[in-house]
């Protein structure tokens, strides 16, 4: 090998690097966190309301009663305590004993987001087709890339997926598609839940064709009215995974994260999982235990949602002071997010540099459809800026959504 | 989809997935975990010797001066403070920025085991060919099966791998192999440490024939003499991937490891990390930066060292006293294993179920070939249990290793 050029190795990658590309909210990061800007870029939930010194005797406590063990290893399939609390917290939302949910069949990863890479390893070879929403959650869209699948969007409207079409996307499926991924719950971006008579539909046509679930559920508790829908797993037990994650009801921090399926295959879950990390860490799951069992985790979690209720009503409050007429957006019952339709013509993506000279981030509408279509909308967070930030970070938005409507009237007829 | 049977998605599985299985160390785990056994199965660091107490002041503090932040989500690459730490810990064993070490090529890990899977994502395709000492880590052969990865073992001696033999093995290869993967120094699984003129031989070799090498260093630092053998990272910097890790220096349940590659396969790394987990954890990235730059870390490796000293002396005599004179074993320099020859015709894996019954473990040697040869050999680890019970377990190995002797004696002419 002589000196190093742009890239000495590029001969050597394997034909899934070529595929991959650097998600556009992944580059927004640099500049969205500078702290004179807005960012309504975000997915992060408000650690900051987190109880830091009760923590932090919790961990002092763990480590002195349990510190050799949390510092060590732990089984591939994850540690059993946390299992069994895992379980406690999946009958919240209505998955429970009897809708089959057993902590054997629990298996705990570095995040949801690990739950849905060991998925795409058990069950995607390269050009597979996996069906989405669209939009759907940029993470996921990163994972089925990296498996080299196909990912097919169905569309949705404010009661969530389609069923007419989700069926026309099977029928016009070359091959089965292996799986329908869906956020059926304060999606990530659009805020949208599927409402209840569609979770019936939805879960019918799949049985119907055989059409295996990836429900990923990271909002589900963060309802803004009480009233949590319930999971699609919690309805049916049979070829629907689902994924569940502490990152939005305790910190994102652990990375810790869960999924639930059924044996055969969560063998072969842990099996891929002793590949890629050996086993999560035993450290922050000792962590998420006790979180659980010694702390009002339920009581954190209406602070949480209480707390994004507010910060949802000054976003959209705002928004209806300050944005043209000529746009439309959600109105979340629950979760981090609004999804915005801009005024015809206009670019969210185009848009963004402009965006982020006047001191305000979104994510353009793109980074959540693998086939390059939503540039006429954009993401905004509620969750992480407080109400007065998200009220003046509207405010500018609105600004940079004005001028470039001017623009795009002086050059169209 | 009706009644489930034994597996209702047997025809539904990715094509990586028929060939896993369940590594003989992980079925050995409940087993081997049981109080009465001996297990000298393991390879666990001794984590109760960490001071738990100052661990839990330091986590306290964590929280209150850094919560908001450690319990959120960071860059897929990893925390820019630790990487900068990581860089400090490197130049120790000779990784130092006149070898090229940049925080900026530091991409933090779950894990040493992720950043093998890391560059087996970004490398490997269905077939390639990867080199690998033989026997080798028990993880990284995990890794390559799951990306569908043929592995050719290099045979090797006291001194490590052997030069002509890696020649050799490159020559017979029907493709040129994507890269070599060896753990140089203090051998998991033979303890076993390639000489310093073979560490320029190797390197020469891989040279001529364009061939990447992935060093994997958990135990570098682990030296019972206080020579640390130089890492070939440290001898050359193009072709050569480090991947380094806390969980022998610190603390294995933490999950952080880190790989240092130049720019241009740096941020394929990210990218791949990015779909497979978003980000290590934000929380025990903060905890081993503040355990670098506040607490005794060095003295603490070195504390480590002497116990593990200790106890290597304690299996070598006990194995010295009880053994048969007929097998050898390894006396590794430092690191967590001893590397045992049988007595011949004697068969490791079939003598397993009667260690168990004599209440002691350890690991056959075909856990650590991709081809099932190993029977003749086993890994005994010297890291995790007392002095006392090593001493012990040898005994009762020995009375094992005697019967099996004995019947092999009588039905043998």
């Amino acid at each position: 090998m002589s000196h190093t050029t742009l890239d000495d190795y590029q001969d050597r990658y394997a034909a899934r690097i070529h595929g991959m590309a650097a998600s556009e909210i992944r580059a927004l990061f640099a500049v969205a966190s500078r702290p004179e800007v807005v960012s309504l870029a975000g997915g992060n939930p408000y650690t900051a309301a987190l109880p830091m010194d009760e923590l932090g005797d919790m961990f002092t406590r763990l480590l002195a009663e349990d510190g050799a063990r949390a510092l060590l290893y732990c089984p591939g399939q994850g540690d059993a305590a946390l299992r069994e609390q895992i379980c406690g917290v999946m009958a919240d939302v209505g998955i429970d004993a009897s809708a089959g949910a057993s902590p054997d069949d629990v298996v705990v990863t570095v995040g949801a987001q690990q739950g849905l890479d060991l998925l795409a390893r058990v069950f995607l070879d390269p050009g597979d087709i996996v069906l989405a929403e669209g939009p759907t959650y940029v993470g996921a869209l990163g994972v089925f890339q990296a498996a080299q699948a196909r990912v097919r969007h169905v569309a949705m409207d404010d009661e969530g997926l389609i069923p007419r079409a989700l069926e026309q996307a099977i029928a016009e499926c070359p091959a089965p598609p292996k799986f329908l991924y869906t956020v059926p719950t304060y999606q990530n971006p659009t805020g949208v839940t599927l409402s209840g008579e569609r979770r019936v539909e939805v879960l019918e046509i799949c049985e119907r064709h055989g059409l295996l679930v990836v429900e990923d559920d990271p909002y589900g508790m963060l309802s803004f009215d009480g009233h949590r829908p319930r999971p699609l797993r919690a309805m049916r037990s049979e070829g629907v995974f689902y994924v569940g994650t502490f990152s939005k009801i305790f910190a994102a921090g652990l990375r810790v994260g869960w999924v639930l399926a059924p044996p055969a295959v969560r063998d072969k879950l842990v099996l891929a999982s002793e590949a890629a990390v050996l086993c999560p860490s035993a450290l922050t799951q000792a962590a998420a235990t006790r979180y659980l069992t010694t702390m009002a985790w339920r009581e954190q979690v209406k602070a949480f949602s209480a707390l994004y209720c507010e910060r949802r009503d000054a976003m959209l409050s705002a928004m209806d002071d300050y944005l043209p007429s000529a746009m439309t957006w959600t109105r979340p019952g629950g979760g981090l997010f609004v999804w915005a339709d801009l005024p015809e013509g206009l670019d969210s993506k185009a848009m963004l540099p402009k965006a982020l000279a006047k001191r305000v981030a979104y994510v353009p509408g793109t980074g959540f459809y693998a086939d390059g279509t939503g540039r006429g909308q954009m993401r905004l967070n509620f969750s992480f800026p407080t109400a007065e930030r998200i009220r003046e970070g509207v405010r500018r938005l609105a600004g940079v959504i004005e001028s470039a409507g001017e623009l795009r009237d002086t050059f169209a007829p």
